[in-house]
């Protein structure tokens, strides 16, 4: 069993490759600091997210390695623990055996910050479903009654990150994270999943987009660099702090 | 003419007593850690929030001297300059004028974060009114071309602080600021306010509830002492940031 | 200047013959217990809606005294006062003046129960701007030190009445009135104005659709009869009761 | 089976606390009146609200017993019928069985006023579910169609209680209501619940704030006393009523 | 199986007579332009919507005939294959195995158009349970790696149509079709189901209705009928067009 | 006076630049088809939006004169007329006057399409100014009693154009537009903007992505091109037509 660290990052992801675009840049800079973040996946993204392993005539299990594969590549990277809960996508159903898995990671990696999806997506019921579970699993780690191993969980807070069609996600973003210094591994990450090359200039580009906007809203005497790059999150709880800004 | 400070905090209230109830934490904490916060008065709350020296019979002029000497009083026990504008209350009527000597405070002041009220008080109309002059303002005085002495401003966050009437004014606490080490000096700007003894009382028990509530939402590991007091905000523009918590 | 009676209804309606449409039913109701409701005419409608007038070629004067005549008369079948401000239609303007004609009238009349527009119509500028004005002038007469004759008021509940597009309006029914014991009044009222010919059909069948809706959510022991004819509300501030229901 | 009466209130609570700390009042305020309401608790609480027994080492059946005595106590006190469920709480897992349980509930109790939770709670996940499972029970009920014992139901109207984070659950009062009369009671059953002492503070106090907030929404003539003390609700379906107030 | 046509409607309606009375217009317009639409139905609606059946005695069996009988009448005047799933009502419950069924229709309609219910209907669980499952199993058929007959499908827009209560379940008209061309088959479909004959007449008073909307809405230069016949609709998704109108 | 024809679009915009970059290619469009779309600036832009010339050093009527040159040589590019109302920008204050000068600008054109701005956008106040004046006028411009030249209007669909921060401005795209045939043209005139050559860089981006979502909403059998290229735009009115799609 991993050590509880002071900082530790829990990233709740419906498949396989979510946590790269979304919320690789959030991830590799815990890592720099020394964290380990934790990445679960709750399918492998086997049906919905493997169009072109379909397309060649790969089968069921092949597609599954694929996956696997590449983002435990990814996972690396950004240095990153990562877990495969193998729920089956397309649809992720959700149900109370997979809500107790997640406690049980909650539980046992005392998260001090939890990234996942938004419970809006018009596009893609998986990601709603992961977030719906991953809210509920949170719950139910803080109650001294609920059976499982660990501690009674505090309540760590909670963001999803930017899903694809933001604006048809009902997504606004209300955190800016400043992502310059992890940009790089980043980077070496998205461009690991060799597949999905499209990908690379989409998340490049909303990278440099979500930077000015940061930059835009960074206020009177910060003085970022012109090439500041930044992941947009919604907050699902108030934030705690001792200090506006 | 105040000099500018890296951290400097922008208080913009319809009334002069609004600063003191519902931002007091928040500006005795910024002046404890060596900035010094502007407080500007829109109106002196003469006819709004005056009943009790309205029903002793005082006259136009006494009562915003009353209001003007409490306001000076509480602000400078929360150690922060106060200013006046004198725009006349019930209604407070928004006009180019005003906003610009908003804009003229702001180039002045540069401030780091602003504090206003919500765009929403079904039960005062003057707040409200406030609160879109202060938005109006900042947004003029980041322009160049606007014809005000000074610096173009950078964009600096801008926070609602939290109306008498949370629910009914959709007032969604985001942050929650621990004013603990504050809190002293907040409830003693209060009671300077000697004729309001029962608005203590309920913003007394008002920031041991967002204590509560704080701590609730701190996550697992912060050890918050049982009493923390806290004052709720909510942010008009992402937050931005370089690490999620 | 009229009595004040315990139970006394004020509408604030932007033009001549808003009143009778959608509020006609809830006036009759109170009038026929004995009290004597007070409905204000921001304007005659003389431009936005009198198109019949101006296409037989009349002068301004004379639509205005066409709309005065005619809403005159209706009020008097439904028991009413009315006011006329003539403060000119489309657009109707907004103004400090207008909103202190309200506060006095508020003043005066010390109205149980208010009703006027809904602050969302997209096929009607004038009609959120009454109601903007009657709801700030109402905040204004609770004020003290706010100068105008009369005491101060007390918080009287609001209520919007029906636009002619509710949809598009926001408008989801909050408070269902049955009106079925003044609807002959209402419809006598609605017939008085006998340019409009095609209005009684329609509110005809907008009182019997929500009489049905009425009926469906009345609850299990009511036994209403099948003519039951309401009129729909939406409520600004909480109901205040002794009992749920 | 109960003998059915025109008033007759059904509180449905997801645990087995609930409806003391909400809806108290309400329950109280009906059984002075001569009427017998019935809570049904879908859960005891067991594992989600029961941290103290847990703790003190406490098995699942102590727990349950330990919840249900109180519960029984305090419905007791309220002069309410009291029924369990049992469903297992934390998850509470909706279910077609479970909601058969409560259409045939319905059907007997045949309730003229619904009480249940909000459908937001980003605290609690069971309160939702007890809602949404209420909602969908009640449109069941009133199907002829639907084999279960008893008549078809009518319509009753349905009020959500106030959540324990308020702003956090979308809960914006809409009903106010008077428990003055009732108040001593709730007090007597809160304090029967020995082991939560610090609710007892939190719940008059709140009790306090929602009757200044009566008062304050009340209207020029109702003399109310300083001591007013109320509890909030919201509504699902348009009120109806045959006076405006 | 069916040929694919470029021009095809699908229909997923909760229970067998909803499509008639909600879209039928939409039906008969495409299948008098040469297109064969495809009406689902998921149940017989033979507890929720047969009120009548039960209430003279009929067993269920009897109860599913009379209603599939009804529909495949109503649809053959509109020009629509139909199609019946028997999921069973009052509660038609989510499953994966129902999603299934739709995913293969989808596949095998190829529709260029979806129908469904509103997401939101207070009064009426079934309906919001159907546009879930229509909108999930859309997502699915669009997926080369969902194991089911047939290619991955494009992403046909998908409407809701009109509710029975359309304020109550935020539907606000974003699409007035004009019917007119269609009417005078879609009042034979309504008038085929004999024992309804109340809804004939709220229904061909909502298509007047629809249409004077449509013609306030529809421009300078339209000049379309005084008989206009209209059916409201919400879009799922945006319009992709080559011409703003 | 321009002849009216049966297409006309009316572009209403706050700032001398705007309808450029968001409406570009809509214009472009209609002037292809043949029509000559007309383009309101109600301001030059000259405080708010022409940063680099203040910079520079240039008088006020330089500046002007600078926006109003590069404006005209837009339009020309684009097909469209282009007028200049100069009312004065940082602060856009809206008054009874401009709002007239619009209602004279809609009876004469009388445009079978409306664009401008978004209720709501955070970043620029003068924005949300400009498009509540243009919705009021064309209410106002439908009105027979309205003093103005020309016959009264009809009821023409109004579009918002995307904002520069879409989902802070609450824009969720409802229309995408293919603008691929006008692409160039498009390109043409923001490149005659010579002094904002970052803006041209994020237009062309923001084309692409809107393509993108187009091509990914366009349904089953469209076969549309990789270069395809979108604007997005909001409805405020429901869509009137005689074909879903």
């Amino acid at each position: 069993m991993p050590e509880k660290t002071p900082s530790s990052l829990l990233v709740i992801s419906a498949h396989a490759g979510d946590f790269v675009w979304r919320a690789g840049g959030a991830i590799a800079l815990e890592s720099a600091r020394g964290a380990r973040p934790t990445v679960v996946c709750l399918t492998y993204g086997e049906r919905g997210e493997s169009a072109k392993a379909w397309r060649e005539g790969r089968q069921l299990d092949e597609v599954k390695k694929i996956r696997r594969d590449e983002a435990e590549r990814a996972a690396g990277i950004l240095g990153a623990d990562i877990r495969f809960l193998d729920a089956g996508d397309y649809p992720l159903v959700e149900s109370v055996e997979l809500i107790d898995d997640l406690v049980r990671i909650y539980r046992e990696v005392c998260p001090s910050v939890v990234l996942t999806h938004t419970l809006t997506d018009p596009y893609n019921g998986d990601h709603p479903a992961a977030a719906r579970m991953a809210l509920q699993a949170r719950i139910l780690a803080q109650a001294v009654g609920y059976d499982a191993p660990g501690e009674a969980l505090g309540a760590p807070p909670v963001f999803s990150f930017e899903p694809h069609q933001p604006e048809m996600s009902e997504f606004r973003p209300e955190v800016l994270l400043d992502i310059t210094p992890a940009y790089d591994t980043k980077v070496a990450a998205m461009r690991s999943l060799a597949a999905q090359q499209h990908m690379w200039t989409y998340y490049e580009d909303l990278a440099q987009r979500r930077g000015v906007q940061l930059r835009r809203n960074a206020g009177p005497n910060l003085g970022l660099p012109h090439d500041t790059r930044a992941e947009a999150f919604v907050r699902h709880f108030p934030h705690v702090t001792d200090r506006l800004s």
